[in-house]
């Protein structure tokens, strides 16, 4: 397989974007990363969308996308894994890369999620879980997390205000983003008192709904170096792995299997531990899952992972900064563009380039993205060559 | 890129399944295929499915049909290109192995279609259009293809009788499908009697609204001679476009661009032009579809399509005959599932083993998938060796 690079990278501000489609939101992150490739054409793009058909009532997304940046005839394939849409369309991507098939491809991510009526964005969401087991005895996923919350809670002692400080964290990290939905700052106060959602989950526990696209251009390591690029970010490793969809049939509750195994994978591919990592851009859809995660990657050992952002452990100067672009809690989260977005913030910290977010001698990061409770997991590993 | 061959084909019968849930339909077909190919794991899956949340009211289907067929964790990833859904979902998979990530890959597509209420069907296919432009102003696929078709015959003389031969030669070879949702002969006078859609096309001249399934197991061709197969099907060429998704802003209402650019670049790659054909399955959603399909694929003259069933060209015992297993008129059309059932036809076809449908010494096939009005086209190319 052909070593990859990522060698552009493009995202607009992330919000309730009422005064732009779908397409819009979309074209204006992709010509940012085709610019910022300094490329003057594509081979391929993929698109990374959960649900086109409830959130747009659009499908054939590939197809319009490519239609709509002028690139037809190039092949356009979406590619959907929930909320792990956008790892997994940038997976496909880089496999048709490093398989030789394309030199040139896009890979991108993209939610609407505000056009439809009240209601119908959490009915969107919930068909990421299992519909006939879960979702039509009247759980979403609120519901399905806050499970995950209390066991971890019973079992390990973490602690609300453990996690609250994900929260407040993640924001202080968002402040810093000038593309983040949410860049306001919050204290644990607030999150601990904010509106109950699903019991122990409360409303600053979550990520919000979002507008939103995030858009990567990816070429081999070889044709990156022709072009003379002042930073070559390659593709380290990617992969992918899935666990039962239903979190009744988990073994535990409290652990992500899928998460764990990606990792193992990417680690093993890349040559690197976790200690090797200078920071991670995770999926935080819910302050929990950030715990959880850091579990599953093997930053924190199991059940400890509430001390992660206590401690300062994952702060933007702590050990392993996690999610300095604010994470989906402050960034947003328009669910198929979310993983494409952790790979936009890596390159940009790998090449230095995030300002008064950047993290100190970032050499080597790790995106992890996923899909429901963590039925999907896609993580990738980048660095600076 | 490492050579691809189809190891292992399966499929259930299609039709309107109210007994069976999608995970059901699915499982049937997925685990013949594994048990054709005689293996006894997996390492990732691929499923093309048009819309699982208008039409099933679940998305992440990659994840769950993992779970659903005990091989978890390996990587659950779902394709959509609407109809084309499940050839571009055989493409990524395909890729996959081509590109050394993945050794035993299955490939499916899944749509179950007839689970929602009167008109959402009809919404949940136009959203393979263009919604803004198209759809909100009250199309939907049957007007579409009728200007497509009405074009034809204003421009070409193609006439009513010439489509209706379409429908007859895909019904006779469908009556030989043990599988085909409607398997029953038509005559030139029923087609053209029958109820009017959206004139000039009428409802013999559409595909129906079906559930169904189908999967292949790929391998590396080293990896399939080790197992010591009977036939080696060898994927000679795998490839993609698009066109317009709008049909106002093609240059010619009547050519199918995608398929048209598709098939160049599968040509080339297998080194095999029209004339070296075997058979083809092509997608006929409607009569005027493989019509215009057999002149992009350089089978006819530009124009000319409309002889090709009336001449008996495309007959089973024909130059080159065209949809052998029924196509979609005949066999049904789960849109997401189309590409690879094409796909499967063409392994059986290719292994002689289709019965009395069966293709005189079948030696190259092509099978062509697309979706919308031709927005987006796959094509592949498979030979044994």
């Amino acid at each position: 397989m052909r070593d990859v690079a990522v060698i552009g990278v493009g995202m607009n501000r992330w919000g309730e974007l009422w005064e732009k489609s779908h397409r819009r939101i979309w074209t204006e992150a992709a010509l940012e990363a085709v610019a910022d490739a300094g490329v003057d054409h594509l081979d391929a793009l993929y698109v990374g969308c959960m649900s086109g058909g409830l959130f747009m009532g659009q499908e054939h997304l590939g197809a319009l996308l490519a239609d709509q940046l002028g690139m037809g005839p190039i092949p356009g394939t979406r590619v959907e894994s929930a909320c792990a849409s956008g790892g997994l369309a940038f997976r496909q991507a880089y496999l048709s890369v490093a398989s030789g098939e394309h030199d040139l491809v896009l890979a991108t991510g993209l939610e609407k999620m505000t056009d439809v009526e009240g209601g119908a964005a959490t009915y969107a969401l919930s068909t990421a879980a299992d519909q006939e087991y879960e979702c039509y005895q009247g759980i979403t996923f609120p519901g399905l997390y806050a499970m995950m919350m209390r066991v971890h809670m019973h079992r390990y002692g973490t602690t609300r205000k453990q996690l609250a400080e994900v929260a407040v964290k993640n924001h202080e990290n968002g402040s810093r983003n000038p593309l983040a939905q949410f860049p306001g700052r919050v204290t644990v106060e607030q999150v601990m008192e904010s509106v109950m959602v699903a019991d122990p989950i409360r409303v600053l526990d979550c990520s919000p709904i979002t507008d939103g696209a995030a858009a990567v251009v990816i070429a081999p390591v070889e044709l990156a170096r022709g072009m003379k690029k002042d930073s070559i970010i390659r593709v380290a490793a990617s992969a992918a792995a899935t666990d039962t969809i239903a979190l009744h049939d988990r073994e535990d509750l409290a652990w992500l299997g899928s998460t764990q195994r990606a990792a193992e994978i990417a680690y093993k591919k890349a040559g690197v531990g976790p200690g090797d990592l200078s920071f991670c851009e995770v999926h935080d859809c819910f302050t929990i899952a950030e715990v959880m995660v850091i579990e599953a990657l093997g930053l924190m050992d199991r059940g400890k992972g509430g001390e992660g952002a206590a401690s300062g452990f994952t702060a933007l100067d702590g050990r392993v900064p996690v999610n300095p672009s604010g994470g989906l809690k402050s960034k947003g989260h328009p669910v198929g563009a979310t993983g494409v977005a952790q790979i936009r913030e890596a390159v940009l910290q790998l090449r230095g380039a995030c300002g008064d977010r950047q993290v100190k001698d970032a050499r080597v990061g790790l995106t992890q993205n996923m899909g429901g409770t963590g039925a999907s997991s896609v993580v990738h590993i980048f660095e600076r060559v």
